[in-house]
């Protein structure tokens, strides 16, 4: 990871080790995140009560750790007063890091759904959703790992991915549809299985959010909520 | 609304005008959420096509404000370098129009929503959540007026209100679940509603989100995350 990219080589060297802290706080919960969602995803697929019971009480490390990092982020704004691409840096982790928490908060949804699926479902429900973790999953490792080398190429990537989502959680929600429509006894699961369809489809708007951001950081232009045409031709230009 | 609050008698009356500047584009990015997301509710409610068309495709102007007071915001603390209490609002605005923005995502959802529920449902299903609807409308409207006048009493009481549309969600997500059990021809419309009543239930989250930074800004002392005694205290002791 080309850290470069966060410490300017400043005059001041405190300057440069508060802002690689900083993105190191970014990286530690964003790590966390990618956590609770794997295991948010696990629990509800394998029904495991009491892996969803940890996430859906862990979910506070994220938020503490959304605190500290706005805490840190205003302390260096008032004590550094940064400008330029150090202000940008600073402004996407106050950003993002809004992102990475309601991540965790799809997380723990998602684990408050398997609590109340325990044991009951057919497999075959939870298989398309399942696969749609997986993929949201590496989705957010990707945005990630992309904002710790602030490559825009791959946060490009990323971008196109969340598009293909939309279509993947579109087909489940007609599947899981049907399935209700066969036989009304199984309503009750299915809609928990939909509810946690729906929060990986968040996820990876959020995914998407960061590296939009991330674009941002490394660009100065903002190009959140802009079609993708021009998102692309801001990344390539950042080349 | 005691200006003031935002605008603490700089040396620089330039500097004065620029916060109540931001000021006033955080609350018409407010007032511009709030009507979207009355007129989704309407639109949902009467299933008034033209209505939730409108609602749909007038979502990029919030986002447009976010990105524009995001970008005013970067040149105030670049240009000002302000500290204490004037960055504290600052990065409270640059938090909170994040709320604001996805409580506009939220509006375009319900709006979606009522877009495919047009015409064919049984009025009865609305009910509970056009009351929903209303009650989280003037959560929304009362957080958007505490953070306007600085009140952190009035704070108090949104978080509290957020509080008691939890129970209502769940109640309103019961009964509907009900009548899909009834007769399984329905759930197709009245997956829409569920779906439209969990986006009223994040608009009141986000609403909360507004009051905790509101509190935030006033005490200098982040209390989102923390239980509502807590909160009560902090907000307390800002009287």
């Amino acid at each position: 990871m080309k850290e470069e990219g966060f410490t300017q080589h400043h005059i001041s060297r405190q300057f440069n080790i508060e802002l690689s802290e900083l993105r190191n706080q970014f990286l530690s919960m964003g790590g966390l995140v990618e956590e609770q969602l794997a295991n948010a995803i696990t629990a509800l697929v394998t029904r495991d009560y009491h892996l969803a019971k940890r996430v859906a009480t862990s979910d506070y490390k994220v938020n503490a750790l959304e605190v500290m990092i706005d805490e840190e982020s205003r302390i260096i704004i008032a004590r550094r007063q940064p400008t330029a691409i150090d202000l940008r840096l600073v402004m996407a982790v106050i950003k993002t890091i809004t992102d990475l928490e309601r991540i965790g908060d799809e997380a723990e949804h998602i684990a408050q759904m398997a609590l109340q699926t325990e044991g009951e479902a057919s497999d075959k429900y939870f298989i398309a959703v399942n696969h749609l973790g997986d993929y949201v999953r590496s989705m957010l490792h990707d945005a990630l790992d992309a904002f710790a080398r602030l490559d825009t190429e791959s946060a490009l990537q990323v971008i196109h991915e969340s598009i293909k989502v939309d279509g993947e959680y579109e087909s489940i929600s007609r599947q899981l549809l049907t399935y209700m429509m066969e036989d009304q006894r199984t309503i009750p699961v299915i809609l928990n299985i939909l509810w946690s369809a729906r929060a990986l489809e968040r996820v990876a708007a959020h995914s998407r959010n960061i590296c939009e951001y991330l674009i941002y950081l490394v660009k100065g232009k903002d190009i959140r909520h802009t079609s993708l045409e021009t998102v692309e031709e801001q990344a390539l230009h950042t080349r």
